[in-house]
This record gives C-alpha cells, sequence and structure tokens, in this order.
C-alpha cells in the first residue's frame, strides 16, 4: 500500500509498505477513506518530537472503513464506516477511568508517532472499541476528519479548560485551524466576546466569518493594550494559547484579567517565562493538556445537530498519491491560505 | 496609642499615634486584643511590597473588641468580640459577588497596606459588615488570629486551588506557617499522602506532629526523586507552593504527575521558568491566588467542633511594647523555631 513515511528531521517519502496486520485482539485495520495533515506533523518533521522514529507511517487523523477486527473486538464489523480518534485508549487503566485518555498507558498518542498512522491506504489501530467511533448514517464523512483531532483539541484544551461561559470575554491568540477549532466551540457557551488575535490578517477575515467578535492583528506589538480597552480595564476571563512558542503565551500572560484562566493548547518546544511576581495575587489558572478525545461523542452531536460544520475548516483537497503537494501546501500556509487539507485516500 | 509604623525598607518603629476615626458609614473601630506578625511584613520590610508607603502601620491580622461603629453598620455594636479578616470586602463590587473579595475595588488586602493596620491599640476597619466576624461563644480567642490570614490562605490558596481530595497524594514545599496551615486544612479531605517538603527538620518534625504522612529535607537536591519513588513514579496529584522563591516553584513542576495541580501560595518577588516544553501535555493546572477569606465562617465552624486547632501554630507570645523583639523572634525563625507569634495590645 501507499504510506507516507517520515525519514528523520527535513525528510518524508511516498512509500510502498505492507498493509498492517492484526496485532492483538483489541486491534481493527482500517481502510482509511480521508485523511489530513496537522501542525503537529510538521512538528515530527522538524525533529520536535523524540518519539516518532524515522521509517514510522505519520498521520493521526482519519475516517475509513473496518477491514478486519480482532477476536476481543465487538463494537465494530468489517464494513463499519468509523471515525478515528487520535487517541488510543484502553478504557480500562486507571488514567482512562478518570477520562484522561491522553495519559493511558497503553495508548494515548501513539498513531503516526510511536506506531504507524493513517497518512496510508490502511492503518492498524489498538484499542478499536475505545478508539473509533461509529460514523452517524447521512453525515458528511470528509467533514468528520476535523474531529479526530483539531475539534476536540480547540474545545477540550482550550474552551473547556479555559472555562468558557455566558457572558464571559474570551480571547484566542492564534488563528490557525486550532484556534479557530476552539472559536467555532466557544460558541457553544455564549460568551459575551470572542476576540481573536493573529499576524495574519486572512486568518483574522475568517475569524470573523467564524463568529468571532473582534480581531486584532498583533503586529503593532499593541494588542493587550487594546485587549484591556475592550474589556474596562480588565483584560479576559479566558485567554487561549493556540501557537506554542514563547511570545504568545507571554501575551497571554499580559490579556488575563484577575479571576481568569489562560488555557494553553500550544505545543511548545521550549519553556517561556511566568511573572509569577505580578500573577500570583492575580487568583489566575493555568492549564496544560493532551487532548483527551472524551468529547468526541458530544462533538459529533453537535455535527448532526448543525450546531458545527466542520466543513469549513477545509480548504484544499488532494489523492494519497500527491501528498507531498498536500504537505507543501500545509506548510506555506501563510501564502496558500491553507486551513485543512483533506487526503483522499 | 502605641504602633508598629513601617518606616521605609529595612525601617520600623513603635510609636505613639492618634486613635483611629470612623472615616465612612461602614468603618468600625476596633481595639485590638490580639495581634500577629505575617511573613507578608517582613516582605514590606524588605520594601518588596510598592503599595506600602514609610509611615503605615503594619499588621492585617487580629482580634478585638468593637469600639465604635458607622451608621451603615448593621452586623456589629460597640463591645462585640471580632476576628479581623486580612481583607476587606465591600460585598456589592463584581468581584466580590463572584466571591473573590481579594479584588474588591474597594477594599482587598489594603489592611496595613494602603491603610493602617492592626499592630497597634486601635484599627479602622472598612467594610466592617463584610470584613469583621463574629467570635463565637467560648472561643479561644487568641487561636482565632490564625483564622485572619494564615489559615483561610493556606486552605483557599492551597488546598481547595489543589483540589486535594479523598485517596489523593499531596506534596507541600515549604513548612513554614504557611504551608502548616495548608497540611492541617488538607485533612479536611483525607488525602493519602501529605508529602512535606523543607530545608529544617525542625519544620518536618512539626509537619509530622502536624499530620504529614512523609518529610523529605530537600538539602540534598533529591525531593522530585523522592516523591516519584513514594508515588509509583507519576508524581503527585497536588504540588503547594508555600515559599515564593524560584527554586521552590521549580520543584513542584517536577512533583506534579500528569492529570495534578500546582497550587501557588507563595509570594513571588521575581518571574519564574515554566516548562511548557515538557508541560504543555502533561493536563496539570497550574493556579494563584490571593486569599479571598471566603472560607472564613467555615473554618471558625471546623475550629468549634474541633477539627482544627489553630493554637498548635502559636509557639511565642508578647506584649504589643514589646513589638520589636516579636519581629527579631519571628524574623530569626530558623534559629528560635518560631512559627506564629502572638501580640496582645
Amino acid at each position: 500500500m501507499k504510506a507516507l513515511v517520515y525519514g528523520g528531521p527535513g525528510q518524508k517519502s511516498l512509500e510502498d509498505r505492507p498493509k498492517p496486520e492484526l496485532q492483538a485482539p483489541g486491534d481493527a485495520i482500517v481502510r482509511i477513506v480521508k485523511t489530513t495533515i496537522c501542525g503537529t506533523d510538521l512538528h515530527i518533521l522538524k525533529g520536535d518530537v523524540a518519539t516518532c522514529a524515522p521509517g514510522r507511517i505519520l498521520g493521526h487523523e482519519g475516517v475509513g472503513i473496518v477491514d478486519s477486527v480482532g477476536a476481543a473486538v465487538t463494537a465494530f464489523r468489517p464494513g463499519d464506516h468509523v471515525l478515528i480518534s487520535c487517541i488510543s485508549a484502553c478504557g480500562k487503566c486507571d488514567y482512562c477511568r478518570r477520562g484522561m485518555y491522553s495519559h493511558c498507558t497503553t495508548g494515548g498518542w501513539i498513531l503516526g508517532n510511536e506506531i504507524d498512522g493513517t497518512q496510508a491506504e490502511y492503518v492498524r489501530t489498538p484499542h478499536a472499541d475505545t478508539s473509533l467511533y461509529p460514523v452517524p448514517a447521512g453525515a458528511d464523512e470528509e467533514a468528520l476528519v476535523m474531529l479526530s483531532d483539531i475539534l476536540p483539541t480547540g474545545f477540550e484544551c482550550g474552551v473547556l479548560n479555559g472555562k468558557v461561559a455566558p457572558g464571559g470575554t474570551v480571547a484566542i491568540v492564534g488563528a490557525g485551524p486550532i484556534g479557530l477549532a476552539a472559536l467555532l466551540t466557544a460558541q457553544f457557551y455564549s460568551p459575551a466576546e470572542i476576540i481573536m488575535i493573529d499576524l495574519d490578517d486572512n486568518r483574522l477575515g475568517i475569524a470573523r466569518q467564524f463568529g468571532a467578535t473582534q480581531t486584532i492583528n498583533s503586529g503593532d506589538g499593541r494588542a493587550a493594550e487594546t485587549v484591556k480597552a475592550l474589556t474596562g480595564g480588565r483584560g479576559v476571563d479566558t485567554a487561549i494559547e493556540a501557537v506554542g512558542v514563547p511570545a504568545t503565551f507571554e501575551l497571554c500572560q499580559d490579556l488575563v484579567g484577575p479571576g481568569g484562566v489562560i488555557a494553553n493548547i500550544g505545543v511548545h518546544g521550549r519553556k517561556v517565562d511566568l511573572h509569577l511576581d505580578r500573577l500570583w495575587s492575580q487568583n489566575i489558572a493555568i492549564t496544560t493538556r493532551l487532548v483527551d478525545t472524551v468529547s468526541t461523542p458530544m462533538l459529533l452531536k453537535t455535527v448532526q445537530s448543525r450546531k458545527l460544520d466542520p466543513s469549513q475548516l477545509i480548504t484544499h483537497r488532494f489523492r494519497l498519491d500527491e501528498i507531498l503537494a498536500a504537505y507543501d501546501t500545509f506548510a506555506r500556509a501563510a501564502d496558500t491560505q491553507a486551513l485543512k487539507v483533506i487526503i483522499a485516500a
């Protein structure tokens, strides 16, 4: 089968690989119908993710059709259309029983990282009963690819951790796909203001279409002042960090008001400064989270009830044999105006 | 009246001052019976608290007897025995209505900081109805001085923010009065382990008497390893920072397990490093808080029902005219083994 293979920092190739086989009773083999590329895949290609070894098939998002299942799988049968979660969860370990699937002792984020992933014709999914979700009848399957990672990540790490609430004020720093996913799902809770901050006017325009009440281009270095002015001098109740660099985390510390939350989503490669000399008395919380995907069933319902339209995030489409071009389009988002690129296997 | 007056960094003196007068309808004048010295007073004397001007009478803790009340005060009358909260709260502003008295727009921590405090024969207390508490009949009034600041601080900023829970694991970094207050009140929630960490073996001995299940002298630089060994390699559910320097906040980041909380209590004078490169995926929360004293009525009940004995924290007693010696004893705690010193006015 064709597969996109990581070859070490800076290297990837489209290769022929053997079709994966069942290895454990809980496994399923899924034929990929649609997959996509994540910012995290670009991190891997920079060499930032030590757990991902050269030779690995990348990808942790997708929808597909069950090809075969192990003897312990009871929830799925060959032919079932499924959404693949980026997080594999046994459902049995201490962490899973607390709903913290991200830290499952035999799972977590392993797909396209510690085991072969979804940017291929087939993928082996461990713990299939608790890591795959049935695609609802009549659903737009392509749009559901956004529910493998990006929408639960924006929602759980940003909106839920950030305690977005009716009447509240929210700033989202970073209007990339993850920040936009937070923007879309923040609206479930009817905040008074959602202020979107980015350096890219195109993305800020999309944020306005997606429901941002204010947008700020932070290129002039005055975003914090502007947010303070918009919030009666107090700062926001929720500051969502959706980039993953020190400057944006710093900005969140300048934006958050007393009693507020900084909800970090970004994947950080460096330590940051925390201004406890100023913040110790401000009654704030800072949260971090690798998505647990516990909200996936709920998000599927919001798609079905048309409260959420994930297809808005899709800007480009490719075939699997064009995946190198898809990577190029996605990596050059500022030029191509790409959000999420769909790859049909 | 006699009063302890801040004279600028490094300077304090016992002076004669006029007895305070009512200034607003919500004020009360309270004759101080017992007061104490806080670590925060030492911070002021170092020049760390810019809001506290030279000439200020220090002190934000105490019990006393109401001497006079303004026309708007309805909950107290002259002769009432009262506990003075370190936080003045109007009860009416947005922050007060959210229970965030610490950020009351006309109050917060102002006593012995922005207005004259309790280390004197009399004090003026603004917003008396919502900032004083009746001393229950038959209570040990001296012990209740511990409820002005230290016990609500340990409890709200450490135990509540840290989500201490039955069966959980707790590490408290710093076995001074505030860390010990967190230790005493953490036991309300029956955690499985409370690991106390300090550099002072005397204080660690006290911590064992106060209910710590494990104590670690961190002088050898291996406290994090030891905590990991005590928690099955995972780290603690709750790490309480009760010192306020970069090294102890750093230690908390090494102690906390996935899904855990770092509850900061310490007053920090410098920024710290936050290792988001490691922690972004660990599903942790970091909380900060200036005590709101919303728990004071509850803590009074725990004292009355003998679930909490605040008198354990008192090690030394002085008269007001000996307050300079009391400061010396408190500041040299490592030599004097002082925890809290009581000053009788």
